[in-house]
Protein backbone atom coordinates (compact mmCIF):
# COMPACT_ATOMS: atom_id res chain seq x y z
CA UNK A 1 0.00 0.00 0.00
CA UNK A 2 1.62 3.53 -1.30
CA UNK A 3 0.51 6.79 0.06
CA UNK A 4 -1.59 7.36 -2.98
CA UNK A 5 -2.65 4.33 -4.93
CA UNK A 6 -4.72 4.59 -8.37
CA UNK A 7 -5.31 0.77 -9.58
CA UNK A 8 -7.21 0.33 -12.78
CA UNK A 9 -9.31 -1.95 -14.27
CA UNK A 10 -6.18 -4.19 -15.83
CA UNK A 11 -4.80 -4.65 -12.71
CA UNK A 12 -7.72 -5.06 -10.26
CA UNK A 13 -6.67 -8.60 -9.74
CA UNK A 14 -3.79 -7.27 -7.85
CA UNK A 15 -6.11 -5.70 -5.21
CA UNK A 16 -5.85 -8.96 -2.91
CA UNK A 17 -2.46 -9.84 -3.14
CA UNK A 18 -2.10 -6.41 -2.15
CA UNK A 19 -3.94 -6.54 0.79
CA UNK A 20 -1.89 -9.50 1.77
CA UNK A 21 1.26 -7.80 1.87
CA UNK A 22 -1.00 -5.37 4.20
CA UNK A 23 -2.00 -8.17 6.50
CA UNK A 24 1.76 -9.16 6.49
CA UNK A 25 3.31 -5.34 7.33
CA UNK A 26 0.45 -4.56 9.99
CA UNK A 27 -0.97 -7.97 11.45
CA UNK A 28 -3.54 -5.92 13.58
CA UNK A 29 -4.66 -4.40 10.16
CA UNK A 30 -8.15 -2.92 10.42
CA UNK A 31 -10.59 0.23 9.85
CA UNK A 32 -13.11 2.12 10.26
CA UNK A 33 -15.90 3.23 8.09
CA UNK A 34 -16.11 7.11 8.91
CA UNK A 35 -17.97 8.08 5.88
CA UNK A 36 -19.46 6.04 3.02
CA UNK A 37 -21.35 7.53 0.20
CA UNK A 38 -22.86 6.16 -2.82
CA UNK A 39 -23.11 7.84 -6.41
CA UNK A 40 -23.20 4.79 -8.63
CA UNK A 41 -20.51 3.58 -10.33
CA UNK A 42 -18.76 5.15 -7.71
CA UNK A 43 -18.33 4.98 -3.55
CA UNK A 44 -16.08 7.23 -1.88
CA UNK A 45 -15.02 6.36 1.68
CA UNK A 46 -13.00 7.90 4.49
CA UNK A 47 -11.50 5.23 6.58
CA UNK A 48 -9.74 5.19 9.80
CA UNK A 49 -6.64 3.42 10.72
CA UNK A 50 -5.17 2.11 14.10
CA UNK A 51 -2.33 0.15 14.04
CA UNK A 52 0.94 -1.12 14.71
CA UNK A 53 2.83 -1.52 11.57
CA UNK A 54 6.10 -3.78 11.84
CA UNK A 55 9.38 -2.28 10.16
CA UNK A 56 9.07 0.48 7.98
CA UNK A 57 5.43 1.79 5.99
CA UNK A 58 4.92 4.29 3.33
CA UNK A 59 9.09 4.55 3.56
CA UNK A 60 8.14 5.74 7.14
CA UNK A 61 10.28 3.68 9.99
CA UNK A 62 7.46 3.13 12.58
CA UNK A 63 8.67 -0.57 13.83
CA UNK A 64 5.97 -1.46 15.74
CA UNK A 65 4.27 1.60 17.05
CA UNK A 66 0.94 2.48 17.49
CA UNK A 67 -0.08 5.44 14.56
CA UNK A 68 -3.83 6.69 13.68
CA UNK A 69 -4.32 7.58 10.24
CA UNK A 70 -6.77 8.18 7.59
CA UNK A 71 -7.38 7.29 3.79
CA UNK A 72 -9.78 8.86 1.69
CA UNK A 73 -10.58 6.23 -1.16
CA UNK A 74 -12.69 6.40 -4.19
CA UNK A 75 -14.18 2.74 -5.89
CA UNK A 76 -15.72 2.35 -9.46
CA UNK A 77 -17.71 -0.17 -9.91
CA UNK A 78 -17.85 -2.65 -12.85
CA UNK A 79 -19.77 -5.47 -13.02
CA UNK A 80 -20.26 -5.79 -9.36
CA UNK A 81 -16.92 -5.71 -8.65
CA UNK A 82 -14.05 -2.85 -7.94
CA UNK A 83 -13.05 -1.45 -11.03
CA UNK A 84 -10.59 0.72 -10.13
CA UNK A 85 -9.36 2.77 -6.81
CA UNK A 86 -8.05 6.50 -6.67
CA UNK A 87 -6.81 6.38 -2.57
CA UNK A 88 -4.69 9.03 -0.63
CA UNK A 89 -3.76 7.59 2.70
CA UNK A 90 -2.56 10.86 5.34
CA UNK A 91 0.89 10.05 5.68
CA UNK A 92 1.22 12.92 7.33
CA UNK A 93 -0.77 12.01 9.94
CA UNK A 94 1.99 9.55 10.28
CA UNK A 95 4.74 11.75 10.07
CA UNK A 96 3.54 13.77 12.78
CA UNK A 97 3.52 10.78 15.21
CA UNK A 98 6.97 9.87 14.91
CA UNK B 1 -3.77 24.24 3.55
CA UNK B 2 -2.28 21.25 5.72
CA UNK B 3 -2.24 17.72 3.70
CA UNK B 4 -5.05 16.78 6.13
CA UNK B 5 -7.70 19.02 6.58
CA UNK B 6 -10.87 18.37 8.93
CA UNK B 7 -12.78 21.45 9.44
CA UNK B 8 -16.47 21.21 11.53
CA UNK B 9 -19.13 23.51 11.27
CA UNK B 10 -17.92 25.94 13.87
CA UNK B 11 -15.12 26.25 12.26
CA UNK B 12 -16.66 27.21 8.55
CA UNK B 13 -15.63 30.53 8.20
CA UNK B 14 -12.22 29.50 8.15
CA UNK B 15 -12.56 28.00 4.54
CA UNK B 16 -12.31 31.42 3.13
CA UNK B 17 -9.22 32.97 4.64
CA UNK B 18 -8.01 29.08 4.08
CA UNK B 19 -8.09 29.96 0.87
CA UNK B 20 -6.56 33.40 0.71
CA UNK B 21 -3.65 32.08 2.24
CA UNK B 22 -2.92 29.07 -0.80
CA UNK B 23 -3.80 31.41 -3.38
CA UNK B 24 -0.75 33.74 -1.19
CA UNK B 25 1.50 30.49 -1.05
CA UNK B 26 0.80 29.24 -4.76
CA UNK B 27 0.18 32.78 -7.21
CA UNK B 28 -1.56 29.87 -9.74
CA UNK B 29 -3.42 27.91 -7.62
CA UNK B 30 -6.06 25.89 -9.79
CA UNK B 31 -7.02 22.54 -10.02
CA UNK B 32 -9.20 20.02 -12.16
CA UNK B 33 -12.32 18.37 -10.91
CA UNK B 34 -11.53 14.34 -11.68
CA UNK B 35 -14.12 12.88 -10.06
CA UNK B 36 -17.48 14.09 -7.96
CA UNK B 37 -19.74 12.05 -6.32
CA UNK B 38 -23.17 13.68 -4.66
CA UNK B 39 -24.85 11.83 -1.79
CA UNK B 40 -26.78 14.20 0.20
CA UNK B 41 -25.32 15.51 2.27
CA UNK B 42 -21.98 14.66 1.06
CA UNK B 43 -20.31 15.27 -2.04
CA UNK B 44 -17.18 13.53 -2.22
CA UNK B 45 -14.07 14.93 -4.88
CA UNK B 46 -10.59 14.65 -6.16
CA UNK B 47 -9.08 17.31 -7.26
CA UNK B 48 -6.27 17.54 -9.33
CA UNK B 49 -3.18 20.04 -9.02
CA UNK B 50 -0.48 21.19 -11.24
CA UNK B 51 0.77 23.95 -9.67
CA UNK B 52 4.49 26.23 -8.50
CA UNK B 53 3.77 26.59 -4.77
CA UNK B 54 6.40 29.52 -3.67
CA UNK B 55 8.28 28.98 -0.42
CA UNK B 56 7.54 25.73 1.73
CA UNK B 57 4.06 24.20 1.15
CA UNK B 58 2.62 21.80 3.57
CA UNK B 59 6.30 21.73 5.14
CA UNK B 60 7.96 20.79 2.30
CA UNK B 61 10.88 23.26 0.52
CA UNK B 62 9.26 24.06 -3.04
CA UNK B 63 10.40 27.43 -3.77
CA UNK B 64 8.62 27.82 -7.36
CA UNK B 65 9.21 24.28 -8.56
CA UNK B 66 6.03 22.91 -10.34
CA UNK B 67 4.36 20.02 -8.79
CA UNK B 68 1.38 17.83 -9.53
CA UNK B 69 -0.34 16.17 -7.03
CA UNK B 70 -4.14 15.05 -5.72
CA UNK B 71 -6.29 15.59 -3.21
CA UNK B 72 -9.23 13.40 -2.15
CA UNK B 73 -12.04 15.82 0.04
CA UNK B 74 -14.86 15.10 1.33
CA UNK B 75 -17.48 17.96 1.90
CA UNK B 76 -21.01 17.74 4.28
CA UNK B 77 -23.49 20.58 3.21
CA UNK B 78 -26.14 22.16 5.60
CA UNK B 79 -28.72 24.54 4.61
CA UNK B 80 -27.01 24.80 1.04
CA UNK B 81 -23.73 25.47 2.88
CA UNK B 82 -20.04 23.73 3.33
CA UNK B 83 -20.28 22.64 6.92
CA UNK B 84 -17.59 20.10 7.09
CA UNK B 85 -14.74 19.36 5.23
CA UNK B 86 -12.38 16.17 5.25
CA UNK B 87 -9.80 15.96 3.16
CA UNK B 88 -6.29 14.31 2.71
CA UNK B 89 -3.10 15.93 0.09
CA UNK B 90 -1.51 13.21 -1.49
CA UNK B 91 1.91 14.60 0.08
CA UNK B 92 4.08 11.66 -0.54
CA UNK B 93 3.77 12.39 -4.31
CA UNK B 94 5.01 15.89 -3.73
CA UNK B 95 7.90 14.37 -1.74
CA UNK B 96 8.65 12.16 -4.84
CA UNK B 97 8.60 15.10 -7.27
CA UNK B 98 11.37 17.12 -5.12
Amino acid sequence: MTSATTVRGSDCQAIAPCWSENFREIPDLHFDIRLLISDPPHVASRLGFDCTPQGSFLGLPINGKRVSFTENVFYEFRSEKIAQVWSVIDKAAIEAQL
